[in-house]
Formats: C-alpha cells, structure tokens, sequence
C-alpha cells in the first residue's frame, strides 16, 4: 500500500501532485467505493453522504456533474438524472488519510429524494427523535414518469 | 430489517420517536460500525468523518463529548484524549436512509492529526492535487508524551 498520503501530511499548502498519483492512492474499501459527503458550497449545509468509485471520480471531475455509485441499484447514480436536482461540482478534496471526499457542490432544488433539501432531518438526541425539516418540492412530483 | 426510516421520510417536522428505536434501526455495517461527519456548528467546516458503535454514539449523547470508533486501533477513540482537542456535541442527525450521521460540534483547536484545523486539505481538480492548508497548531507538540 502506497504512503502517498501519509508523505503530504508534512506538505505545505501549495504543494502539487499528479491526479493520477492521487486516485491511484486513494484508499477505496473493498468495494471498490470510497464514500463522498456533499456540501453546498456557499451556505455549508450538509446535504448527503454517498458512495463513488474511481470511475465516478474522474467523470465527476471531467464533466462538473455529480456521479455517484448507487450501491442499492448497482450502477452509475448521476445525481438529478430522473429528479433534475443535479450537483454541480465546485470543488473536490480528499481527507488527510484519502479514505474520504467531500465535494463542494451547486444543488439544485432538493438533495434528498424525500423531497427536502438535505437528507440529515431525523434529529437525535438523548430525549430521542425529531424531524427537523419539511420538503421543499414534492417527491411525487421529483420523480414523476413522464 | 426495519423500515423505520423509510416510515419516518413521509412524516412531518416535530414528529418524534424513542431513542432505543431510533438507535436500534440505523443502519451499521458489517463491522457494526457508522460513518459519522463532524461539522463545526457556527461556520459550517466539514472537518473530519470517522466511524462510531452504538456505544460510541450513546456515551456520546449523554457526555456531550464526541466518541469514535478507531478501526486502526480497534478502540474506543475519545477525540481530544491525547491532543486536547476535543469536539463537544452540539447535535446529532441521522440520514434518510439512517446509514450516515451528522455531528454539528464544537471543535477546540484542530480537528485533524496533522495540526490543520480540518481533514479536508487534499484538493483534487483535473488538473491535479494541491495541498489547500497548512497546520494551525504543531502536531509534534500536540501530541507530545509527557
């Protein structure tokens, strides 16, 4: 296993390294799949946590639309496919480790297929549990078949 | 398998239900384990993600203190033990699907190992990686045996 990552800790801010080299080095579980928080990128809510692999890495930064790994559907997630609440990608970073990404993101409309605007609405604490938030759109109509 | 979730994603805001349930309907791995982000409340910095037991998550609810589970170590792993710099929890929320939770916290110092005030340092774009941040604290001194 490459030290790729341990060797930037010590890298000042500024440093560069090949994408290659980065990916390659990425620490993918046994999957395949590397998980991917999203962020929106000016308001910093949270809006999901997903899942991606290599592949989906390199058409996400290719394209600047959000492609996940669907793990329940086994395929390619382009998030906003059926809905149009796509994501599209600001930034890209991985964790000291490289076992974890957070994208910065542009959502459209709804993160969550619930129709919210992200999915972390079920509210936990030592009382128990409480639904934080209503949807903003309607998940009827979101995945509505023409 | 529950559907406990998936009832909750129709219902309103306010709606409540019991810890224990609520608890014992996340979705954990096979390792038994949940990916868990921690944010810091007022600024909205993703700063780290790492995993948490059931126990990690109830010790965390009723100290207020955050506890991970360290899979390298195979332990309990009380942030700030050794650094100092603890994360005291603000809230805990639960994903749609009740597989990913979201710590709001309040991080003292840096949250990662390497002195940066978050993880989140490696930048990835098509054109390569860059280092995004340099450490805030000596991470020679924050983790210095006495």
């Amino acid at each position: 296993m490459s030290d790729f990552y341990k060797d930037l800790e010590s890298q000042k801010k500024g440093s560069q390294s090949s994408l290659d080299t980065a990916l390659d080095s990425l620490k993918f579980n046994s999957d395949g799949l590397i998980p991917a928080i999203a962020q929106q990128h000016d308001s910093g809510e949270v809006l999901m946590m997903a899942w991606m692999n290599r592949a989906a890495i390199e058409e996400t930064l290719q394209t600047k639309q959000v492609c996940y790994w669907s793990r329940s559907r086994n395929n390619y997630w382009r998030k906003g496919e059926s809905s149009g609440n796509q994501q599209r990608l600001k930034s890209m970073s991985t964790d000291c480790d490289g076992d974890t990404l957070l994208l910065k993101v542009e959502q459209l409309g709804a993160a969550c297929h619930t129709g919210r605007r992200d999915c972390f609405y079920n509210e936990i604490s030592d009382q128990g549990l409480e639904i934080s938030s209503d949807p903003i759109q309607d998940p009827n109509q979101l995945y509505k078949k023409q």
